[in-house]
Parts: structure tokens; sequence; C-alpha cells
């Protein structure tokens, strides 16, 4: 594709290997929150200051429920007997565990939370998971549903001694359906698995986020990942249509529709879609995929003006209507942290307040090619935009994402990033960021030296989704800051009536601030239901609401 | 757009006006349930053999609730404080009222069902409803949500004499942005008002149906009705952004988020999508809505087998893709009668075994006409389909449309229509129709004369969306045909894992199916969250589960 005339040629540019999204799709669209595995993941931290402290240590007004039964002997007995193999348990409790062996299991992969977890169960089928799960409700023992342990927000590492019930060995695809598009996986399929076997079929899995490669799809339905697709594809509330589900007491919700239309009851399964695990946990998951484009465009513009950025959307989603499938907001403090930490060559040759990546996704590179030059001629021609690039292959694709995609890694370049992930109404949406940054200027907070915590306040986001990362880069963990950022951000976000979790869930992170984005009816409402399902609370306590 | 030379030139029709949509929007898309004022329903029908009967005579099994109050007249005197003014309330109970005032709340379009109902209110706001609801609790009163009373299964008017609470005074826009496209409406909104207020913005509200001119958009949300745009835009699951509903005990459930993510808590409002108003009543909704396509172009085709139209399915997901936005069966029994009916000329000038109408939607005109082009071109060079025609403009549109549309009326034509409205996987959907027409025709119900109660066995229906219309047209209503019909029906459906019902809801005439396709677990499940939040059983009774 040829770049217009009016927009600055793209220079190719060798990013870092590590800083690229291993796009074994060609469409493939990592989210904010990028995958690393566990080991990398500490790698990447250990350069950093975060340490990994106990979650009891960072809460400790969070007591042991002493409801819950201490794990035994005994109790380790019976699920040997359950799981038969030796694999398939990781025994503390009875047997010498090493850290290192339990650790990927008690912590989060940002070693902001960690568990006292002595006992690692990983059942092989739904009624493993039953008899797991009616054995712990009858006997009092608390549990930690388990994916790929990869959330944000603390919702799937345990806190105490509660017992990880692991996905990872119930990962098989079920039955896919070559005309409708139909899938069916164990929950513990990893998502890019899915993905790479719909891409062979000619489809999409309709979620995409950085953690692919080792986020479970049945943490995803727990979670309700958000993620790029859903700027185009919708979310799963709308996708999943259908979910197995075990629930405390070992009833099996044996709601797996293979349908894309069933109105015959109550639609359950869409408590466990962002249920986090504390009603019951999610073992299979039906879904329907949409047909994989073949033709991908990504296009790089800075505007003078965040009212402008809107524009810019409002057009997108008039002339490139059904072909847009991302519209990522980056603002100039992200960038510059970005350029700071990589010393890479900027797309634009200019520097502007505000970034837009905007990505087509269709069935006709030439149409779309055109829809998107067209496009990109009458935004620059009415100055909505002040100058763009559009990617001309598979590597300047990679490069233009990686300036999106990089700014969660390089934010923590200096230490530690506090981040919130919220879901504020467009108009309001860039307002946050800049109040923010005002309060900790003021608060003598941010500088360029070791003596002030802060690096710099970024707000970046999918725009299309109303759904800002506000992320204050820090060179250490500070009180002071803390102070400055909550409740503030929170009470804001409130009052614009946002979420203050648009796709992160609220896990341990932010149970306490539910109120901010609900009401005491709505938070009541939501407790009968978990006492309607989980009346002993074994559930993934200490957490959600 | 011009015809492909392959393709055989529409030759345009002037079809009779009675029975072309209204396309006030110009890419309406109505569904298989046609809408029609409770005036015409009664005029279509009034030619027809079908009477009115009272649902308690039509289920003499069906006994009135004892626990339940009946109505006095200081039950009215509290309802007419609350409401204030005449016009709110329809009292049969202390005043005369006319059968034809009353008969519209208590009688559905089809005239199928018809309920006692003495007391029909109308509040004004949710507060209203709030103090409504909470009344009838304290008191025992029963009550039926109604909207524009379009159901198709009677989930919307009484059986004995519950109390109609009806929506139509509740009928404000409240908030639209034209950034986002999110959309805040009154429960009584008339779907068709609401998608052209979004058409004057560029926008289209992401569902469609044939009762568009008189459903409100609470019912639609209460019914998670389907329709064409379905295969598209996807489901209400995943387009309705937030709910304000009415809990029986009075508790307004304030879930009305205005954004595309909110991950903070559970997803509660699930549970009044396709609720059918058995545990509280839906007062307003939000919605994203998508951008209005600018084109709309559409395809009649023939072929061969139902193995083909699969095929031209599979082809037309891959080569349209993004654009694709309907794609409809119809099988050559319904377009035989169609056409009996109508005496018009046909869209092709041969007979095929079945018939697909594809619309695309899309920003750009000659793109879509482009890739349809091309579509079409493969799939007569690969011998998919036989013979084909492209719509030139609007008046054809609408007369393709016209013969998928018009079916529903059609069938009526001869006294009645046994309809099933069922979810069956792709490969086994036409099978169905096939068994049923042999089991009618080795039973000797079928033939063409007075003799048969049975005219015709046809199958047409949503085909991208798995969805099938199995439709009987008989000269009468005859246990000989029931008897065949059920449960064998419901068992086949049930036996590949369908749905008994894909879109129509359960209401009450599918009550006593939904063990075909739910499990005693799920059914036990539903029952749960029914006695939740409608412990005296007070919302909507005999019906749903």
């Amino acid at each position: 594709m040829a770049c217009r005339s009016r927009l600055t040629p793209l220079i190719r540019r060798a990013a870092a290997p590590g800083l690229l999204r291993s796009a074994t799709a060609a469409n493939s669209v990592p989210c904010a929150a990028r995958c690393i595995s566990s080991t990398a993941a500490r790698h990447f931290r250990g350069s950093a200051l975060r340490r990994a402290k106990f979650t009891t240590d960072t809460y400790p007004e969070i007591k042991r429920d002493e409801r819950f039964s201490h794990i035994t002997a005994e109790h380790v007995a019976f699920f040997k007997g359950i799981l038969g193999k030796e694999s398939a348990i990781l025994d503390g409790v009875t047997a010498e565990v090493s850290g290192d062996d339990m650790e990927p299991y008690n912590m989060d992969w940002m070693r902001k939370y960690q568990g006292h977890c002595k006992l690692v169960l990983k059942p092989g089928s739904t009624e493993e998971v039953s008899k797991i799960l009616k054995y712990c409700n009858d006997n009092m023992l608390a549990v930690v549903p388990q994916g790929g342990n990869t959330g944000l927000v603390g919702g799937s590492v345990p806190v105490f001694d509660e017992i990880v019930i692991n996905t990872s060995r119930m990962n098989q695809i079920r039955f896919f359906d070559d005309v409708s598009g139909v899938l069916v996986v164990d929950a513990g399929v990893v998502l890019e698995v899915a993905d790479q076997f719909l891409a062979e079929k000619g489809y999409i899995f309709p979620l995409d986020l950085g953690a692919k490669g080792s986020c479970h799809i049945g943490g995803n339905v727990a979670a309700n990942a958000g993620g790029l697709r859903l700027l185009r594809y919708g979310s799963l509330h709308g996708n999943v249509l259908g979910i197995e589900a075990v629930l405390p007491d070992g009833t099996i919700v044996d709601d797996l529709s293979r349908l894309r239309k069933n109105n015959t009851g109550y639609d359950l399964k869409q408590l466990f879609i962002g249920g986090e695990g504390t009603i019951g946990m999610v073992t299979a998951v039906s879904i329907h995929c949409p047909q994989r484009s073949k033709a991908m465009n990504v296009a790089f513009l800075g505007a003078d003006s965040f009212e402008k950025i809107q524009q810019a959307f409002r057009e997108a989603k008039i002339q490139l209507g059904e072909i847009l499938s991302a519209f990522e907001l980056m603002d100039s403090y992200s960038q510059n942290l970005v350029h700071t930490v990589r010393q890479n060559k900027r797309p634009l040759e200019g520097e502007y307040p505000f970034y837009c990546l905007i990505e087509t996704s269709g069935s006709n590179s030439e149409h779309d090619a055109e829809k998107l030059g067209n496009f990109l001629e009458d935004v620059m021609s009415k100055e909505i935009i002040a100058d763009g690039v559009l990617a001309e292959n598979e590597t300047q694709i990679k490069s233009l994402w990686a300036q999106r995609e990089g700014i969660p890694e390089c934010l923590g370049h200096w230490g530690g990033v506090y981040k919130y992930d919220l879901s504020i109404p467009l108009g309001d949406l860039y307002k946050l960021v800049d109040e923010t940054r005002k309060r900790i200027e003021d608060a003598g907070l941010k500088g360029d030296t070791d003596d002030f915590p802060v690096v710099d306040v970024v707000g970046y986001g999918h725009m299309g989704d109303q759904n800002l990362h506000l992320n204050i880069a820090v060179r250490r963990y500070d009180k002071r800051v803390e102070e400055v950022l909550e409740p503030f951000v929170y009470e804001w976000t409130g009052k614009v009536n946002g979420s203050i979790s648009a796709e992160h869930g609220l896990g341990i992170a932010k149970k306490n601030y539910i109120g901010y984005s609900r009401s005491e009816t709505m938070v009541g409402l939501m407790k009968q239901i978990k006492n309607l399902y989980d009346p002993n609370g074994i559930m993934n306590p200490y957490k959600y609401i």
C-alpha cells in the first residue's frame, strides 16, 4: 500500500525484539496488559524495585476466615484418591515442596500479590472438579480457581492457605464447526492455542490480549477479559454461547450450548462471565468465532488536542465503518517515556500532544486500503489530524503497534507503576489524566531526579471502548503518592459515572472500591447472588465484593 | 449496480403493497414475526379460522393460584392515588370498560392467547413502577409487565385476572452520545422510533424485527428478541450496556451503565434480558448502537440442495466477511406457497429446492457491490449456486426481501399455522423439515383439498444464526396434526441439542417443553433465581419455567 502524499512516510525501524509482540497470527492485537510468562515476568521485574510481598502483609486488615478448615493429611489423601496421579497434585502439606515450585501458583505475574497456598490441585476433568469442590464445600476448605494466572488484580492467587484448583490439565479443544464458527474448549485451553487452531480454519477468537500466550480461556471468561477485539467483535457476554461450570456443592452447570440463539430461560451463564470464580469454577466454554479477516492495515496519527482525537474517532467510525478494528489512544507523555526507554526513532517527525493508532481488518486488502487512504486524506485536509503514517508491511505494522503495546513495559523502567483501568465517558476521558498530573505536580512529587518518586503521569487505552489506562510511572512506591491518587481517582471516576474497573476486574485490588461504580443496592444484590451459590463462602474468598 | 452476466437479471415486480415492509430506514430488515398493529392483525386474522379463545380454555389444566388476591376497589383507589390521572388507568374493576378497550391488553396480536384482566396500569416513571410493584407484592396481586404486546408465545398477556403494567407512557429517549453511540431509552420507547432517531445521527439500533413499529424496547430486552441484525451485530446480551428494572419488592435495580466495559461485579442485568418479566420489570435500557451502513445490497439465489446452501453460507462468510448482514434460508415449499397466494412473478426463472437471500451492508457501495459480485461469480462458477439475481435499486431490494418476509403471512392464507422457532446445528437444520413433512404425509393429513387439514410443511429462517422456522400451514387446527407434531418436534430438537425456542422465548406456549432444551439441573437453578427475586411469584405467573 502506498503512503499518501500528505502523510509522512513510515521509516522502518528495528525495534528491540523483546518489545515486539510475537505475532503468530497476522492480525493478532495484544492489549495493554502484555503477557509475559512467569519466568520472563520475574526477570523483567527483577530489574525493578518491586518486591514480592505477601498479600497478607500488603493488606494486614484482611484476616483469615476462621470458618475455613486447615488442610490436613486426610484431606490430601482424599484429593490424591480423586486425581490419581502424582503430577496432578503439588502437595506442600504432607511433603516438602520448594518455594520455586509453589511460587507460580502463589504469586501473580506482576509479583504484586502472594499467597500462602500449600496445595495445588490440577483436575483433568469436570467430574474431578465437581468431586473436589463438593469435598471442599463439605469440609469448609477454601479454594481459588486458577487459569494462566495472568490477571492484574490478584483475583487468581490465594491470600492465605486456600487450595488452588488449576485448569492447566483441562486443555482439550472439544468441538469446532467449520460452518457456524462455534468452538467448544476446556477451560484450560490457552487463548493463543485456540486462536492458532482457528486461524488454520479461517476463523479468529473474538478476544485477544497481551497474555494470549499463557492465559486460559476459562480464566478469560471468569474475568470477562476485554482487550482490543472488543471494539470489533463485542464482549464475551455476547460471544460466549455456553458455559460448563461447577458450583461449590459439586453441581455441574451444564449450560454448554452450541447455539447462537437459545431463549429458554434465564441466561445463568452470564453470572460466571466476570464472576471471577467466586460462585463457581468454569470448566468449559462454547464461543461464537467470527471469520478471520484477510487484510490488516495500521495507521499512526498525531493530533493537536484530545477534542481532535475524538473527531478522528467519530470520522473513523463513519468512514471506516465495518473494517475498523482498533482505535487506540496514546498521549505525548506515554510516547515520550517509550522513546526515552527505547531510544528509538518516533513514527512521526513532529511531536504532538496526542496520538492514535487505527487498525482496519477486512476481507479485501485493496478496498480497505482505499477506505483508510480516503479517511486519512479527509481528516488531514480538515486539519483534524496533524500528521500520520501508514504501515506498508507486516514489520511496520508490528513496529507501529509496539508504540502502543510497549507503553506498560516502558513505564516500568524506573521501578514501578500505579495502574488504573477505567471506563470513562469519552468527553471526560482525558481530563482525569490532566487533573491527576496536576495534583501530583502540586504535591511536589514529580521530577527528573531521584528526589522525586514520580517520573510521569500518562494516559492511553482503548479509546473505542471508552477505556482509559491511567498510569503513574514511579521510581519507588510511596505513601504520599498513594494518598494523592486514592481515593481521588476512584471518586473522580465515580462522579462521571465511570467504572473503576473497565476490563481488569475487581479481584483483591478493587474489592474495597466497588462503591464508586456501583450503588449499595447493586452491591447488595450481588452479595445475594454470592450467598445463593456459595453460602459457605469457600470460592475465592477475600476478594470481589 | 449491474447484474453479472451469469446472473438472471431481476425483473422488477410490483408486489402487493401490503406485503412489502414499510422500509422507513434504508436497511431495515424485518424478521419472520411480522409486525401488524392490533387492528390490522385482527383484520388479517378475521379472514382466517382462528378464534380468540381464552387461554384458560386452551389450557384448562392451568388453575388460578389462590394465593393471589382478587382486585378490590381499595386496591384500585391506591393505584389511582399513585398514578394521578385517569388516562393512566383502565379500570374494569370498579367501572365498566368495553371489551374493545380492554382487548389490546388482554390478547396477543396473533389472537392466540386471551386473559381475563380487568385492570391496566400505565405508570409514567420508574418510581411509579416501584410503588405499584411493592404494593402488589405486599398485597399478593399478580402482575404482567407489558410492552407493545407483539410477542409470539403469550408472554405479555394475562391468563387470569393479573394486573397489566403497561410501559406505553414511559417513552422518552433519555440520552444519546454521538461519539460512542450509546443510547439510553425508557422501556416504552417503540423500536422504530429509536431507530429513526438513530438514523438521523448516522447510527442504527442493533436489533430489528418485523414488529418494530409497535414493539417496545423494554419488551424486546425482556424477551431477548433476536431478529435479523443478530448475524451482524450480535445479541442483546452483548449490546445492552445497562438496565434499570424494578423488582417485585419495589427495589430499583439501577444498573443503567453507559459504558462499553464495566467489570465491577456480577452482570445481573443479564438475568432480565430474556427473563420475560418474571423476576422484575425493565424500565429503561442503555444500549451500544453501531454506525449505520451507507450501502446495502441484496441477492436472491437458488440452489439444488441444502448442502449447497451451507457451502454458499460458508463462502459468504469468507468472501463477504465484515459486510455480510443477512443470510436467510427459504425452501421451495415456502416459496411455492408465497407464489400461490400472491400470484406474483418469481425472482428466478427456474425453480430450485432451496433459496437464500443474502444482504450486505457496508460503508462503501462500490466496494460492497464488487465483493458481492465476485462472490456470486465464484459460487456460480463452482456450481454451488444454480441461479441468482442482484437487486439494482431500493424497490428491488424490498421486492426480494418480500419473498422472505412474506412467508408468515402467506402461510396464514388457508386458516392457520403451527409455528416452531428452533435453533438447530446447521448440518441437521433442514432434516427436521423433511422428517416432519414425511410424518404428516404418512398420517394422511396433507393434501390439496379441504379434506386434509395440512396445506404444507415448510422451512425457512435465519440460517446465519442456525435459526429454523418450521411452519405447518393448515386449513384448520386439528388434534391429529398436533399429535403428529408434538412432542415429536421438541424431542427431535432436543436430541440434536437444539433449542425449542431460538428467539421467541418461552411464555406460556413453551413453558412445559423447556425440558427438551434444558436439563433438570438447569431448570432447577432457574427456579432458584425466580424464587430469589420473586418469592411470592407475582411476576408474570403461569409462564416461563
